[in-house]
Order: C-alpha cells, then sequence, then structure tokens
C-alpha cells in the first residue's frame, strides 16, 4: 500500500468495456496510474512500459484476444507482471478457450476470478449464469489451491471468503461487504488493484494484499451507503481514504 | 417486480459503448443478472441462456451489428424474448437501415425509443438531433399504436408521459422526473430494465411494469438530488430500494 | 455559457471508451447535447449535423482512427469546428502518429493536452508515463505558443494552471482544484465542454470559457467532496449549476 503510493506504478489494462471507467479510477484512487490501450499496434509497447499488466475477457472479440496475447507476451519479454481476469470463463465456450489460450502463451503471475471461473480453467463444474457464478463454492480454498498446481499461478478465488494460493501457500481474507455484489465490475475492480500491487510486490503477498486493501474500502464504503448507487461513490472515497496503518489492524486474513 | 428479484433472470445487453456500465448497473440494482457480450464468436450462445435479450443500436458499427442479428435469431430460436432499443434512428442513415433490418430480421418482442425515433421507424416525420427527439411528440400515442400495429410488437414511447401500446391495448405512464433527461443512458436504462420484467412477464405487461417503476425509481432520486450528478447515483440507490407493494399504490397508469 | 444554454449545440464526439460515459454527462449537465458515434459508415452524416466534433484517440484502433479522420474531414467540409485531445501522445509510437496524422490532414480549431502530449506533438521532449504527463511543464505557456504556431490551433496546455495561445494572445487559467486530477477522464471532459463552447464562440474565447467553467466547477466540486468518488458525483450537479453571471466573477484568468 505504501510502496504502491510512493512509487505510483503504471498498471498497462486492457479490460471490457463495461467497467473500463470504473477500474481506472480505482488505481487512481488507490494511488498507482491507470492507462487502458488495447490496439495491436500499441499494446507491445505499452505494456514494456508499465509496471504490470492486467487482462480481462469481460467483452472479448478477436482483435481483442490478439492484443490480449501481443501484450502478455510482451509483458513477459520485459519482465513486467501480469494479472487475468477470466470474466464469464464456463458461460461460453468461447471465453473458456480463450482463458485457456492466455494461461497458455502467457506466463501469468495471478489468476483472479469468482469460484465457477476458476473451477472451470481447472475442470471442475460449476455453474456459471452469465459471468456471474451462482453456485457457493463448497471449497473456494480447494478450487484455488488446484489453479495454483495446476496452472501455474498465483490463484484467487473471490467471494463472501476470498481464497488465495499460491500451491503452499495459504491465505483467506474475510474482508468486504455484500454490497460490493451488487455493483457491476467490483471483481473487475480488486483485479485491477492486483495490478498495482504487483507492480511493487511479489504475486502472493500482492493478491492477499490487493484483496485485503479492497475488501476495508468495500466495508468503509458500505457504512455510509444507502445502496449500490452511493456505495459505488463511496469505494473510491474510501480507496483514496485507505490508510495502509490501520489498514494492517482491520484485515482479516487467516 | 416481485418475480425479478424472485428469479434472477440473466439478461444479455448488446448495447453501446456509452451506457455498459449504467445499464449493468441498472438490472444489478433491480435484482436481475445484466451479462454483455458481443462478440459473434459467442452472443448465439449467450442468448440462449439469458432470460431475455436488449439490443441498443447506440453506437454500432457493422461487426456489432451482425452480433446483434445473429443474437437476435439465436434467441427467437430459444424463444428469449428481445427488446430493441433504435437509439439515433432518424439521426443518420446507418442507424435508420439497422435499427430497421433488425426489426426484419428478429422477431422483437417490445420496441423501446423517444417519439422521434419510433416515429421514424414508422415513416412519420420527425426531428431528431443526435440521439435526441427535440420535437415534443404531438402524439406519442398514436405514434406508439402506428408503431405497434404496423411492425407487430408492443411499442413503448417514453417521454415526459410514456405510451405502451401493443396494437389494442394501450397504457400512459405518467412517472418520472425531468432529471431524467438530464443524465445520458436513461433511455437505454429503462430498455435494459424492460428486458428484467420481459423474462419473467409477457410483453405488454413488461412494458408498461418496467416503465412504472424505473419512473417511481426516478422521483425517488430526484427527492434527494442536487443535481445531474447526485441524482444519477441515487437512481440505483432508489432501484434498488423499490417496494413491490407501494409501487403499485405510486403508478400512475391510465 | 450563457449560449450554450440557449442554443444547445449538438456536440459529436469519436472519444475512448473509458470517457464516453462521463464526457456525455458533463456536456449534458453543461447544457449542451452529446452524441457518440463512431462508425465509418455514419460519421461523415453525423459530423455534418454537429454544432462542433470533438476527436479523443485515448482508446485508439485502425477503424477508430479512419473514422476519426473521415469525420474531421466532413467537419471542415461543413465549417464545423473540431477539437482534437490527443490523449498519450509520446506514451507510444502509434498515439504519437495518430495525433500528428490528425493535425495534417483535419483543419483542428482547438488542441487540447496536458504538458507532455502537447510538448510531443511539437517535438518538445517531455516526460508522458502512460495517459499521464509526469513532468511538471517548465513552461506550459511557452508549449503553448509554440503549438498555436507551429500547428495553426489554439492550443490549450491544462495542468495546475491552464495556458490558453492562439500564437498571438495568450490566457493562463488558474481555477480548478488538485481532485481533478484524481479521477479519471477530467481531461477529456474539458475536451468534450470546449466542443460545446466552440459551437458558439471563436476557438481562443470558446477555449478559455471552457477552462474557466470547468475550473470553476471543480472548486465547487470539491467544496463537499470526501474523495474522488464524491467529487467526480459533484462535477456533473456544479456544471449543472453554473451560474454564468457569478462565473465571470470567479474566474481567475492572467
Amino acid at each position: 500500500m505504501r510502496l504502491v503510493r510512493e512509487r505510483k506504478p503504471l498498471v498497462h489494462q486492457i479490460t471490457n468495456y463495461v467497467v473500463m471507467n470504473e477500474t481506472a479510477n480505482a488505481t487512481l484512487a488507490l494511488g498507482a496510474l491507470p492507462v487502458m490501450a488495447h490496439a495491436r499496434e500499441e499494446v507491445a509497447e505499452m505494456a514494456r512500459l508499465a509496471g504490470a499488466l492486467v487482462l480481462n475477457i469481460g467483452t472479448l472479440s478477436p482483435h481483442w484476444v490478439d492484443a490480449m496475447l501481443i501484450a502478455g507476451k510482451s509483458a513477459n519479454e520485459a519482465g513486467v507482471p501480469v494479472v487475468l481476469d477470466p470474466v464469464g470463463a464456463g458461460a461460453t465456450t468461447y471465453r473458456t478457450e480463450t482463458a485457456r489460450r492466455i494461461l497458455d502463451e502467457v506466463d501469468v503471475a495471478v489468476l483472479r476470478g469468482n469460484a465457477g471461473e476458476v473451477a472451470t480453467l481447472v475442470g471442475v463444474e460449476a455453474e456459471v449464469r452469465g459471468v456471474e457464478s451462482i453456485a457457493a463454492a463448497d471449497d473456494a480454498a480447494a478450487i484455488a489451491r488446484v489453479a495454483a498446481t495446476t496452472l501455474g499461478v498465483v490463484a484467487s478465488v473471490t467471494g463472501p471468503v476470498d481464497q488465495v494460493s499460491d500451491g503452499e501457500r495459504a491465505a483467506a481474507i474475510a474482508n468486504g461487504d455484500p454490497l460490493l455484489a451488487a455493483v457491476t465490475g467490483t471483481g473487475c475492480m480488486s483485479s485491477a488493484i492486483m495490478g498495482c500491487f504487483l507492480a511493487v510486490a511479489e504475486p502472493f503477498e500482492a493478491a492477499v494484499a490487493a484483496l485485503a486493501a479492497f475488501g476495508v474500502a468495500g466495508e468503509d464504503a458500505a457504512r455510509e451507503a444507502k445502496g449500490p448507487g452511493s456505495f459505488h461513490v463511496g469505494l473510491y472515497d474510501a480507496l483514496a481514504a485507505l490508510d495502509p496503518q490501520s489498514l494492517d489492524e482491520r484485515v482479516r486474513i487467516t
């Protein structure tokens, strides 16, 4: 958190149309610098300049998939860490295959999805409706562990309690608020925030720190919210107001 | 309203870049699940999974038109009802022709537009500036009736008083607030909300219920608004707080 | 300001995915009518109908570049003034070359960028990170003057103090608030607002009036903001509440 604010890393995001404004504002509120660029003509150059690259498949089309692969490979060559958010994997064949293709061709440092999305990518059956994972994962922690081992990533499975695993270490983060599920793109925002932390810390610690910070901000925003609209606005205020010191005390990690 | 919240239908939206976040959040606030997907590679599959499909031509390009036609036909085959929002029909030839083409090739259950857009589609002259209909429709009710009969849809013409017609029945909904016209995409949001209701009710009733619910939420949001920004935020809070019982009492339908 | 509200000009915007909703709402809040359209099939027609055209290269791809050139030329033929916002020029070759190409092929009335972007376009070295200009321009006024002379435009270089030059006249506008830098797309919003003023005034006056109005609105929004989220919401309320008379008294132009 302190390092993010001190270094203000540039976080290159190739993300979906629905949440671009939101993930950019969450990145800024936390203290990093967002940049959105998706043209095949410039993504390799932009990814090399960044502190981290976030790939999010929420509104795919072929040119964007190409751009994600080009950017991901360029990031890999330059040693820039990559976050993948496999939005809607399991909902359509195109999304599942694209998420798998990115995992095959790009060295992904952190994978962040809901239980259904991550389960799909490791071949476990899960009910996915659109981009929502409905079935309460009986064992999100197990899905995270299997994904980490099978896919060779730090896997984060988010939900009421977020689970992070690198195959050996595991953490469960119990911060957050139910209103986070009432606003579109909060999952995408948490992936963007992972990008911010990943630019200044190693993947497991970055994933845990990002989910903790985002969860605490959600708790702060919920306190004065009258519904999803005011909660959404309060979330940016809360991210900007996060205090690294009190954050450490409020985080509920096991 | 009760049924939307109980069944949480998935509403597939192929809509414009300007309002994607807004229509997704309005859908969630009402209690349904939004999903945005526009790739020709996946729209047929996604549309079949949905409770309703919303097509909105607010920021067109050829690939998106293709995707709308593919999704619309897939929805028709699967018995998934379709809403069309012909944003800007009448402003450019491309928009008018695309709206007509969708009406020709897809079985549209509900059409929702402003007076100028709907008048254009039934060949009545109307002044359209950009995506706004400036001329106060002398007879929005007549335009709705003609559109319903000519196009074989439930037609909704929204404005200070919303008009819905299926060619035989007609309803006028007088809820709402002038601030709705001060925020971009409120028309698109009302089309998205029609999709939510259309997934659980027949088209005429769905259109009326959606416009009533959205209008009442607009009244609630206006009460504490200091301008278009706070009104916009309050609209999501109000949609989420809508109470099915008091809604029935507050609706002004004739 | 009065003229914008009286004439409600249509402002055609071909802008980036991140800020479309935001620039449309800023345009509406000020009292003008936004329209977003980017298809090569319709931009020439739409640009001719508008009071001004705003080109913003924040999320480029080849089809969008084509559309900007088509729209720009159509606007030129019809006497519709053009604003260019060269977002991220200097960050990647593609952006720098595209901005230069638009300046070569389209008669741009007003150029608005940060110090790094505008410096890049006149060949001065500048540090650009992503779409942010980090280096405090030693002499933003000089960059504006050189850009105006070299490129034959009214050049606006925005920052803590905004600088406008047409090569002969120069103005420095000291309104605004640091929170404007904490929300994504405020630069894009100020370009959209320039489009609104450009539809009713000559370029130099339009640029100055737009930056003054936006800066004063920023000051008003900051007064009650708790952070970037509530500031962002308050900005639309403040734009809508701007009072032409008191605006004149509050503007700090030298």
